[in-house]
C-alpha cells in the first residue's frame, strides 16, 4: 500500500470510528441506570478500543451501494453489529470457553465483573442488537421490509448456522488432529459470517439488487477468512503489547489455526489470494467502493 | 374453577399446546445438522416438558383481539417467545448462576452437554427467536411494521432493562435482607415482562388498538407477578415429584422470595389479589377473551 492511500484509509476508518463510537455512546444506557453493574460491565467490553471493522464495513457497503445517501442515518444497524461482535468476545472468553483473562490490554469481563455477569452482558448486547435494528424511528428512511431483512441476515450469521456453529465447532476441535475443510467450516462462521453480514446489511438497507448484494457478499466472504488467516498469524508473531493479549495461545491451546495446519508461509500466500478474491469480486462497482477495496489490502498488513 | 371450566380450559391449552410443539418441532433444525450437537443441546432444554405458557398467551391474546383470525399464522412469533423463555432457563441453571442439576424432572443442560455447550445453546435459542420473528414469508398477513414493532416489544422484555435486568438484580440480592421494592424489580423484570411481551405481540400483529393493548399489556403485569408468586410458593410446599426439580432451593439459597419476605399466607393473597386485577383489566373484552380469563385463575391453582 502507498503511503496516500495509507493516509486516505487512516482517515477513512477514523471518521467512521468517530461516528460509530458516538453512535454506540448513545444507544448505551449510562452505568447509572439500575441495576448499574450490567451496565458497566457491557461498557466495559464495548468501550475497549475495537476498530469498529464490522459497522465500518456495513457504512462502507451502504456507500458503495447508494453513494449520495447520508450513511449516519444507518448507524443503528452499523452499531447492532458491533454489539453482537463483543457479545461474542465475552462469551468465547469465559472460563468454559477460551478461558482467557486480557483482551486489547484490559482485563476480560468475568475477570472483572465475574461469570454470571460476563454471560448476562453477553446476553444483554446481543438481545440489544436486534432491539436496535427494531427500532424503525432511527433510521425513518428504510422501509421495514428492509429492517426486517437485515434482522434476518444478523440472526442468520449469529446463530446455530453461524457463528455459535462455528464456536462449537471450533471447541470440539481443540486438541484433535484437525483438517482444512473443518477448519474453513469454523472460520467461515465463526468470522466470516458476521463481517459478510455486515456488508450484505449496509447492502440491504440502501436496496441494492442482486448483483451488488452478491458481488458484496461475496467480498465478505472472502475478507472474513483473509482477517481470520492474518488473525492467527498475529497470533503466532504478533507484538502481544500492541494486540493486548498473549501471543502463541492458540498453539498452547491446540487450537486449530491456518498457520497451524500450513505453516506460516501458506498462510500468508492463502491471505493474499483471499485478498485478491475479494477485490476481484467488486471489481464491477465503481470508485464509491474504494473504501472496500483500500480495507482489504489493510487486512494482510495490519498488526493489531 | 368449576369442574366444566377446568375442563374447557384443559382442552383449550391441550389444542394450543399441540399447535405450539409441532410449529417449534418444524422450526428447529435436527439433531444429525452440523455441529450436532448445539442441536441436541437446542431440543434437550426445548422439549422438556414445558406447558408452553408465553404462547398460548400470544394465541390467546391475538384471539381475543380479532377472534377470526387464524391465530396459527402468528405460530412462528410465539415460538420465539418458548425459545427465548427456554434460553434464559438454560442460563439460569448455569453454575455461574443459580446452579440447578434438574429442571422439570431432567439434567440441565450444562449437566448433559457441559457448561460451554449450555451457554451457546442459549445463545443459540436467543439468536434463532429473533431469525423466526424477521421471518416474514412464515407470517404473510402479517404487515412488516407490526413484526419490527414485534420485535422491538420482545427484546425490551429480554434485554438489560428486562430479563436480563431482572437477573442481575436477583443475583445481587441473593443473601441480603431485602425488601419489597427490590423483589417487586426482579419480578416484573424476570418473569412479567415476557409474559406482558407475549400477550402485546398476539395482541400488536393482529393490530390491537390503543385500549386492547393497555387491557393485555396490564393483565400480562398482573398474572405474570402471580405467576411467580404462585412459583415461589411451589418453591416452598410444592410437590417436588410433580415438578421435576428440588423444593426448598430458594430458602437454602438465600432467594429473595415473596414468601419468604410476607409468609406464605400474605404471598397467596397477594396472587390472588393479582389474578383479580388481571381480570379486571381486560373486563371490557368480549368473550373471546374467556380463554385468558380461565388462564388467569389456573394460575394461582397451579401444581406444577
Amino acid at each position: 500500500m502507498t503511503a496516500r492511500a495509507a493516509t486516505a484509509l487512516e482517515t477513512y476508518l477514523f471518521e467512521k470510528k468517530r461516528l460509530i463510537d458516538e453512535a454506540l455512546e448513545r444507544c448505551l444506557p449510562d452505568e447509572r441506570t439500575y441495576p448499574p453493574v450490567i451496565f458497566q460491565a457491557c461498557r466495559h467490553s464495548l468501550f475497549a478500543g475495537g476498530k469498529r471493522l464490522r459497522p465500518i464495513l456495513c457504512l462502507a457497503a451502504a456507500e458503495a451501494t447508494e453513494g449520495n445517501a447520508e450513511a449516519s442515518s444507518l448507524l443503528p444497524a452499523a452499531c447492532a453489529l458491533e454489539l453482537i461482535h463483543t457479545y461474542s468476545l465475552i462469551h468465547d472468553d469465559l472460563p468454559a470457553m477460551d478461558n482467557d483473562d486480557y483482551r486489547r490490554g484490559r482485563p476480560t469481563s468475568h475477570r472483572v465483573f465475574g461469570e454470571d455477569i460476563a454471560i448476562l452482558a453477553g446476553d444483554a448486547l446481543l438481545t440489544e442488537a436486534f432491539h436496535l435494528m427494531a427500532r424503525r424511528e432511527l433510521m425513518r428512511d428504510v422501509p421495514p421490509e428492509r429492517l426486517l431483512e437485515a434482522i434476518r441476515t444478523v440472526a442468520e450469521a449469529a446463530g446455530y448456522l453461524g457463528m455459535v456453529g462455528g464456536q462449537v465447532a471450533d471447541i470440539k476441535a481443540e486438541g484433535t488432529a484437525g483438517d482444512l475443510e473443518t477448519l474453513l467450516y469454523i472460520h467461515t462462521r465463526k468470522t466470516a459470517s458476521l463481517i459478510r453480514a455486515s456488508l450484505r446489511v449496509g447492502a440491504l438497507l440502501r436496496g441494492a439488487g442482486p448483483d451488488g448484494l452478491s458481488a458484496l457478499s461475496t467480498y465478505g466472504d472472502h475478507i472474513g477468512l483473509a482477517f481470520q488467516i492474518a488473525d492467527d498469524i498475529l497470533n503466532v508473531e504478533g507484538d502481544s503489547a500492541l494486540l493486548g493479549k498473549k501471543t502463541g495461545s492458540d498453539a498452547c491451546r491446540g487450537k486449530l489455526t491456518y498457520p497451524g495446519l500450513l505453516g506460516l508461509e501458506a498462510a500468508r500466500l492463502r491471505a493474499s489470494e483471499l485478498v485478491e478474491l475479494a477485490l476481484a469480486a467488486i471489481e464491477n462497482l465503481d470508485d464509491r467502493a474504494d473504501p472496500l477495496r483500500m480495507i482489504a489490502r489493510y487486512i494482510k498488513e495490519r498488526k493489531t
